[in-house]
């Protein structure tokens, strides 16, 4: 039993340079652990900065943007903390690194809560959303899926996009699906050049 | 692209007796439609006291609780309007009907926003949380879904049970697994009759 927050996590450099990632969080005793795969910024981070916000959001454009290039999301300085949250975060955890437990792959980076604030009402559930979630975390993990299995995926979400999702959603979802047709046509490419040259696929 | 909010919708008969139901919420122009099943209760207390609280919440203890019969959900009064709200609600917005469009089955009653309050921090997303409303709508449509169709679903939302609930979302799941089990039963001990009397069924 791990309950996992879906955040936005920024975190910054030494010069101050933010950087924003989607990341879930991992409930641990009294605190959240962060787990970014090596290498990635966000490690990089951490490590020459020992500070995160978890921004609490149900912004899709923010999750789908992250994953598929669209990264430059408004910020705004807290207070007394050395990184900024995102300015369309409805509330937020500022953390501070207490412990790191390095596996290798995904160093486990256990933090404090050092303050928590509120900026904008929770609006409801709403499936679109939730269904965008799931594509993006489908999207992130491409490379390792059957091709069957990511289209039984998608024709599931596909059914609470179309009955309950609004422009945002649309959009999000929208760029993730053009990331999966990537990945198929760049799948067909392959298949083909192999075809045509059976034994130096 | 019609945007639905899952929301925990409170109405009041004209005894002041609250009713609390789950209900999606339908954007259309600046208000918010809510389209009650005829017959149910809050359909019968829109009729008498056209007022409504949207309660946007993430605690599925009470979406998964309204459709397994556990209805007491704590309300608070909000100042200046006949409908109390939730009190474990993130957020709210106080409706008022101002049309009705009957179709027989489902009125839509229009609603203009009378007014809105912030009670508490959004904790950010959660797959758990996600998959639960999944379930809870799965089993408010048992009777018109193939067994095939509901085990493949259940299948599916089990890996973000499995990978991201907490406490919460596991006994709201649980109190949805145990509606399907008995829809499961009755369809066995259904089929047994049907088999043991050819015909009669």
């Amino acid at each position: 039993m791990t309950y996992i927050r879906e955040t936005i996590v920024t975190t910054v450099d030494v010069a101050g340079i933010v950087h924003v990632a989607p990341l879930g969080i991992i409930q641990q005793e009294d605190g959240w652990v962060i787990a970014p795969f090596r290498p990635s910024k966000t490690l990089d981070n951490l490590s020459a900065v020992p500070f995160a916000i978890a921004n609490y959001t149900d912004d899709m454009l923010v999750f789908a943007g992250c994953l598929t290039g669209r990264k430059e999301w408004p910020t705004v300085a807290v207070e007394g903390f050395p990184v900024p949250r995102l300015q369309t975060a409805l509330s937020h955890s500022a953390l501070q690194v207490v412990s790191v437990d390095d596996d290798g792959l995904r160093p486990r980076h256990f933090c404090k809560v050092v303050s928590e604030a509120m900026h904008a009402p929770f609006t409801g559930l709403n499936r679109g959303k939730a269904a965008v979630l799931e594509l993006a975390i489908l999207v992130s993990r491409l490379h390792m899926l059957p091709q069957e299995k990511i289209d039984a995926e998608i024709g599931y979400l596909t059914i609470a996009i179309e009955k309950t999702a609004g422009p945002d959603e649309l959009l999000a979802w929208s760029w993730l699906m053009q990331r999966v047709k990537e990945h198929q046509e760049a799948a067909d490419s392959k298949g083909k050049s192999a075809a045509r040259h059976p034994g130096t696929a």
